[in-house]
């Protein structure tokens, strides 16, 4: 490398038009009506898109191999063949009405940063890696996240070669079957950093006209089952003050439960998302209800209060509308914090750039979630449109898209530092 | 007739065990588990329980004929062929998981009065008639009270013949292949009064503990078809100041409009019983949902402010959520007031005979609420445990039923007049 070249590093970009192309190409491997996607984790579509990235991976001169999950680790040599590789990826893997870019444009991405540093003729002193994760999405298997929760310890072999798709497939004769069964074991593949740019999923960015969301933190996770027992009547014949209405008590709740959730400030989540009854006539009273409180918040110990805050506004209304509740705790995720110096170097890269940026926590669980439990973690998001995400109208501009590879490029290389000069 | 009899007549009581015996013979003709019925119209057992009605009609003596609907009208002749027949009843058709007693009751009391008036050798100035309205609950055939629809010009010959059933059936066919298409037209068969006995399905009664309800009218109703339109999203990335959550407004709506319906006063219903959202994941906001807004009030300006007030409610709510709404009149049916002087026969009967009672609205419609737009009209109600109905637990007593049918006994008595002496 010439001292020209490396003086022309700090303003190096990557190329918008290549990156949107093969956003566009891999688009049409299960491409649905609507511009969406729909690869399912180890279908032949999935096999397909592995096949695509694969072969673009070589092509960029990487050596391309596999783990025991299937999670492909494409790695461009650095000169210290002994250092851990600074990675960046996501998943190629979509929901079944899935857009064009969650998980794809952190794949693609990171693809993009190694062919800018080949363009330039860049070297660097640790090995760089291009990561796709397995089963991010959890539709044909679940749970989702398993080939970084395999990765990081949290599935075992046995639970992981094992797990069993809803159309009947075993895990393990799939991955294998489809030539991605590497010998690796859990963290077999060594990272000394790992970045992960994804679409942000939600309105903030855009709202805020940033163009950079710098991930600090990844929300904990609460998820309470709530069933409410009232009692069943005819609508017409039972006085309004006899009544134990499930549905009324239910409705309490929630309309309750979203003041909750607004008094413990911005960063605090309460949704109900899903309700059912156990009649559903115009003319009856409802007996039972149930619906699952999905509360997030990036404290710990605030996630913890919110939650109890939570079940007791449900035990207070139940009591108020004279029926009875349960309350369950199904999911628990603990909040995730991400590792300052990896957070620091995508904020001083964005900075360095001109990109208009906001630290922020996200509100969506992510393959970084768990790769952060044993490597240093931290993520880039991109706006995507009106905030729409797992639907085939997802939409992040190739402008934001390239200035997110752009920041992730710099991250990466202030990570895996400069070869030579 | 003796001035001996004619003077026992004021103490006059059906037999309660006869009546009961009925009840439980009726019930086993589709018997279903947990004491239920289920006799759906025109149905084999339908047509096996009005075989059953007719041999026990000409058993004790009456002629029985049908109209072109299959409304079965059997006949105890009076001093007077010329005058128009005092008649009572109720419907034999039963709901799909229905109870022994909805319907039931009130054709085997109008069957008891006239075996108690035979036991006791009492004859009338005008005819009894014992009624079978066809197809009150309206489950194979919709709309329900279709008998005592077309009976009173609501709906044509031509409409009644073509109705199908969910099952493909032809309305006109069927009842001809049932031998019970009769000759009759609308009205053909004249009533000078019409006392329709039935179950509370509410749990009034019981809880002031009276033993008779004399209904004075039926509530009129109103259901407005809501649908919620907001933006569904991620339950984890969006904040809740962005939202335009659906069900959240929804929850708010539902709590409100009960608060709507109390202020109302103790005669008005307001009711949710049917509620549906388009997404059901409990990590995604609800973009749209809807639900029926179940509306009920005896008086009929009352109704329609109580309607508005409703609606105004949902407007508000959806303004203040950030959500669109839109609010379509499904079902309008105006309030009925029950015939004064059949009211004041019912009540003077209760009265003379010792039994408590109570003036109220029935909440539900009945055949009875038909009727009375061409007949002077009123109904008896009877308490049924915990206000149970349209359900195999549905519960009333021996001898609440015996007093109801003798309660009949005495207005038809009065409105009939009696014979000889």
């Amino acid at each position: 490398m010439t001292s020209n070249e490396l003086s022309n590093v700090g303003n190096l970009r990557v190329d918008e038009d290549r990156l949107w192309a093969r956003h566009m190409e891999m688009a049409r491997i299960g491409a649905i009506a609507g511009d969406g996607s729909c690869r399912l984790a180890l279908s032949p579509e999935d096999a397909a898109a592995r096949s695509l990235f694969a072969s673009w991976c070589k092509s960029a001169g990487l050596s391309v191999n596999s783990d025991r999950a299937g999670n492909m680790f494409a790695v461009r040599p650095g000169q210290d063949a002994k250092l851990p590789a600074i990675a960046a990826g996501s998943h190629l893997d979509t929901q079944p009405h899935g857009g064009r870019f969650d998980g794809v444009s952190g794949v693609l991405a990171a693809l993009e940063v190694i062919e800018t540093l080949n363009d330039a003729g860049i070297d660097t002193i640790a090995p760089l890696a291009v990561i796709n994760w397995t089963n991010e999405e959890g539709v044909r298997y679940a749970p989702g996240l398993m080939g970084s929760s395999w990765y990081v310890g949290q599935i075992s072999d046995a639970t992981l070669d094992a797990t069993r798709s809803a159309d009947g497939a075993i895990f393990a004769e799939e991955v294998r079957a489809l030539g991605w069964h590497g010998d690796q074991g859990q963290q077999g593949f060594a990272m000394g950093a790992f970045f992960e740019l994804h679409i942000e999923q939600g309105p903030l960015l855009e709202k805020l006209d940033r163009q950079i969301g710098i991930v600090t933190s990844v929300q904990g996770l609460l998820w309470l089952d709530v069933v409410v027992v009232g009692t069943d009547g005819h609508a017409g014949t039972t006085p309004l003050e006899h009544r134990k209405d499930a549905l009324l008590a239910t409705a309490r709740m929630i309309a309750r439960l979203n003041e909750v959730g607004r008094s413990f400030g911005p960063d605090a989540r309460v949704s109900v998302g899903r309700i059912s009854t156990a009649t559903n006539g115009p003319s009856t009273i409802v007996g039972e209800s149930s619906f699952v409180i999905d509360i997030r918040h990036p404290d710990v110990a605030t996630l913890a209060r919110l939650g109890e805050n939570c079940a007791t506004t449900c035990r207070d209304v139940a009591a108020e509308s004279d029926c009875l509740v349960t309350l369950t705790e199904r999911i628990s995720v603990a909040p995730r914090m991400f590792d300052d110096s990896c957070i620091t170097a995508l904020e001083g890269a964005a900075e360095d750039m001109g990109f208009s940026n906001l630290r922020m926590a996200s509100g969506a669980l992510h393959d970084a979630s768990n790769i952060a439990s044993v490597v240093p973690t931290a993520m880039i998001f991109v706006p995507c449109r009106d905030g729409i995400s797992h639907n085939v109208k997802e939409y992040a501009s190739p402008n934001d898209l390239a200035a997110g590879a752009t920041v992730l490029l710099h991250a990466m290389l202030k990570k895996a530092g400069l070869s030579g000069g």
